[in-house]
């Protein structure tokens, strides 16, 4: 397994980078430092077959296009987008092409095609500039694939950072023994949210020790964190929108406060049951397992956000600010001051 | 006075209008049946100066963005928008052009830029066409004024049908005497939804009445109805979503009963409060008023459901289709048989 | 059938009616006009044998307990009782002691037992004095049955009136044809609401029509009115919670506005699915049937409110006021004036 | 100060503990272990002079009356009770009496009175035998005083126990420095939640430290807490369901994944604004200058669990069993271990 959304079966993620120039920020120039990544719920049409979903908002200072039809009909019919706030437009537009593309029939159908389009504000970059275009998310479309996920400063993630620190795309799983049912939990995180005094790995005060290092010049304000959550335990709805607040249980153990400005919204889905217009029958976990399924949401919400600070490296953006990585090396000493190593 | 949304101080209604073509559907050429509506809710910067907000989702099989983040903060701080389905992502995107254009610091607020975006399904046209332009959604915001409203077939209700006739934009609006405040409510729907068997109008069951009456010929059953109120009267947020579900009460005096694939979301907002940065204090009516407040909501919704309607006359669309107006000397026969004229 | 709540097979009503005393308030004496009325969601265990349920709230100036738990879980796991404001904590008690006579295990459940109860102020008697016992609720429990319900001024309802009439519990329900499912849905109201210048029936401006007959001393302004849908469509929770919103659209058909002090809460169960602490698998209607149980649910609770009305003579309570019944004949008169009979 | 709920000038506490018997359970005799606690928001009439107020459903397997008519209007209209499971009814009734007394106009009111009660299932003791009396409640009101609080096993409290330990009531206060308004956030909780491998203390590994200290006998499965978070700081209902979900994020800090049978609730209320019938204003804190207040209500939510942790030693319960207090000598081992102390 890979310690990935992907872990979850029939469960995809393709994205594309848009990483170009350098310097003084020209508006619809550059330096552009942005991209979209897209989450398959299943390897199907999933506006055929829809999936159950539920969602929670810890802060909703952003946006989840699609949040008010998926919410009521307590299914997901399109893939997920992740991407830079301005871009929101331009992804939902184009996940319409492609969502028609797939479903010439989409018109005389009961459901309204509303993609699911997340965003969080990538400053390091021309954000204003929109550099994200139809092509480039019918191409991210196209690079979907299971296995191992790229994190990091990849796709939606590529102008983010978290806890005073360059981050982005994380992702982690974890599977329950075989007499839980032997289900897989998946997280994926596009973390831009926190500051820095705050941040705590595995209850170590990362933050505080790492308060002085480098500068810290952090501008923009509008910090979100955007959580996927994807099960193979079958789930109703109800279920699923439980699940999504163990997220932000995961999210708080990284030392999060979910600042005013933040968009943590978060949204989960269940491959356990395929959902088409002549439904008759739901598949579900009974209640006396979900706690064991909480658990492996909390745990893996948390190290999604962990792997998405330690898989970025230090990057360049706009005047030329550099946006640093977490340091390694500090955070392995760290950890053995506070025995966790 | 205009019996309008308008005739609250401030709120401006522009428009743009898209029919071209006629004959058979060619996707990508037409017919154009199509266009946006836009209610700006004061005559200023609402980025900047922010209005109190609340929602309600009587049955949310549609889209309206920004559900997410003015829900979270209880503030309105872009226009809205109605258009139809396909049209979201182009109206989002530029939406977003007019909200950086008018605060060039848009980056560094506390807030992100989220346009409220609401659909309908306007399938008389090339609705997957999406023949709405940026410079369309910018032309219609330049069109805003106070004053009369143009209701029908015009802006975002241009591709509408509702009870099975032809809708579009209807507006409506009470005045309370001066011992109860002397506020004034206003509401704007965009209206799409409904079967004819339904339709009642001053509870004379004209929809029965008028089963027969041409052909009934519904295609798309994706049928939904936007509803956008308005008053002076300043309340919190939470008066606001109370408000809001008598929109639905008002709807339903019209013979709805909000089928599965109706977007029905509704959205109101006070004039009563400008909320910059630093606001530390709101205005709002004492709860003893808000009865009053609810009763002129009420009358408000149901009477622009059926201003849409006798407002639009016969269109033809798509593949030739004719999709009929309300027959007006027959419903005056109807309001008279039943003793209501 | 029985135009009830009880066509929904295994749904039973009990109830038990407390009348004595007349002449001026006393309180701690009397006059007592109160009771309690259940509602047996089937006639098994309920507590062992969950439901799946929703709620919907469209004005919540009331209480009704459980909310919080069956909302969470989507499950219901007690009978629902119906009663005056001052006697929810002694039903609540006499509910617990019912449950826990029922089931001995109840301490090691993983569920808490929370009873759903539910008030209208019955203001009319002497509400304070709080005359309802426990042995009145478990006598209640004991009297529950199928077949027809006893309407008006009975168990719950006893000291309830609306829109200015005598009032308290209505019923009906409408059977789908079996071509649509063969579906029931039941409604039970205890109708507490409405000021009568609002009254519709069928369409017909009733409460404007009567506006000057009697007097129309209204004292308390705490006006409420509760719901109860049950159906055995099978349907999940999220269904649930939309099929709630529908109840409220049927009572609008009846004038309301839903004032600020009302508690109009509405709750619904489909016995479609017997839920155990070991279920993994839901029936569930398919969404393109759901629109016909919408408006089936629509009309029943359209009826029900009306039946709570014409069910209810005239009833003199505290202070020797006289609680005027909607005058029948007078009522006929119009139907006939307005072309409906 | 006293790092207390109460160090939110005018919020007061009391409670009566009821403590009696041993041995072997007999239902309806003892051993006794339950108590009342109750938080009077402030010192003045709370029915009269209503405060905002706010709430969060982390997991709802649980009850708080009350809810649906504060969430409704936005207000809190009486005092606070904390009790077990089983006395929900009794202290509902008898908090009734108290607002009767206190208001003999209530039935003209436009609210009805709906005490918050908030339940844990405290299984240490019988339970099932409902011990506390109204006139247990009237002795809890009658106790409440600002100044220090009781913490452990005290009034509703008495018989509880989290994370594999005894606890009970836990308080904590955090205060801004002035220039950030100088407000106080007061945090109480009745802690009863939690299995104790996850206990997590200042981000170190208690509960597994910990895991096999004493025996683990837990016996009831249905393990809740309750929140409850008052300010000074003026802020609006919406802004109060804001704050409410940051007690949550402390909670996670001490490892709760909030597990199925939990009653997660939480409550938060603001003593800046005296609401009566005729206000028409209201204060609030700009969105500007939440986030600080969020970071002092997580670090209080966390700090009053530790404390009710902390501060609850070993307990004798029903059939004799032992429910070991956590061992202070051991955890200040652990903490110098982690490089806390």
């Amino acid at each position: 397994m890979y310690n990935a959304i992907t872990d979850v079966r029939g469960v995809w993620v393709g994205y594309c980078t848009k990483i170009s120039g350098s310097g003084k920020l020209r508006v619809g120039v550059g330096p552009v430092r942005t991209g979209v990544t897209v989450i398959m719920p299943h390897e199907g049409n999933v506006f055929e077959e829809k999936l159950a979903v539920g969602h929670f908002v810890l802060n909703g200072n952003g946006e989840m296009t699609g949040f008010v039809r998926d919410r009521e009909t307590g299914t997901l019919e399109t893939p997920i987008f992740l991407t830079g706030t301005a871009n929101v437009g331009i992804v939902y537009d184009a996940a319409l092409t492609y969502l028609i593309q797939q479903n010439p029939n989409i018109g005389i159908s009961e459901s309204v095609p509303v993609p699911v389009v997340a965003e969080c504000w990538d400053a390091m970059g021309d954000t204003e500039g929109r550099h994200i275009t139809e092509q480039d998310v019918l191409d991210a479309i196209k690079t979907a694939s299971g296995g191992p996920v790229a994190e990091g400063a990849v796709g939606g993630g590529t102008g983010m950072r978290s806890y005073g620190f360059k981050a982005g795309i994380g992702t982690s799983s974890r599977i329950l023994p075989e007499e839980r049912g032997g289900y897989t939990v998946g997280v994926l995180v596009n973390a831009n949210h926190g500051s820095r005094h705050l941040l705590r790995i595995d209850g170590v005060p990362v933050g505080e020790e790492l308060l002085d290092y480098s500068e810290k010049r952090e501008s923009g304000k509008s910090k979100s964190i955007i959580m996927v959550a994807a099960t193979d335990a079958p789930m109703l709805p109800v279920q699923l929108q439980r699940l999504c607040k163990r997220l932000a249980l995961g999210l708080a153990r990284t030392g999060s406060v979910s600042t005013h400005g933040s968009g943590d919204i978060f949204i989960s889905f269940s491959t356990g049951n395929r959902i088409t217009k002549n439904s008759k029958e739901f598949l579900c976990v009974d209640d006396s397992m979900v706690s064991r399924l909480w658990e492996a949401a909390v745990e893996s919400a948390e190290e999604a956000v962990l792997n998405a600070l330690t898989s970025a490296p230090t990057m360049e953006g706009k005047d030329r600010r550099i946006y640093e990585g977490i340091p390694l090396d500090r955070l392995v000493s760290l950890m053995q001051k506070y025995k966790r190593l």
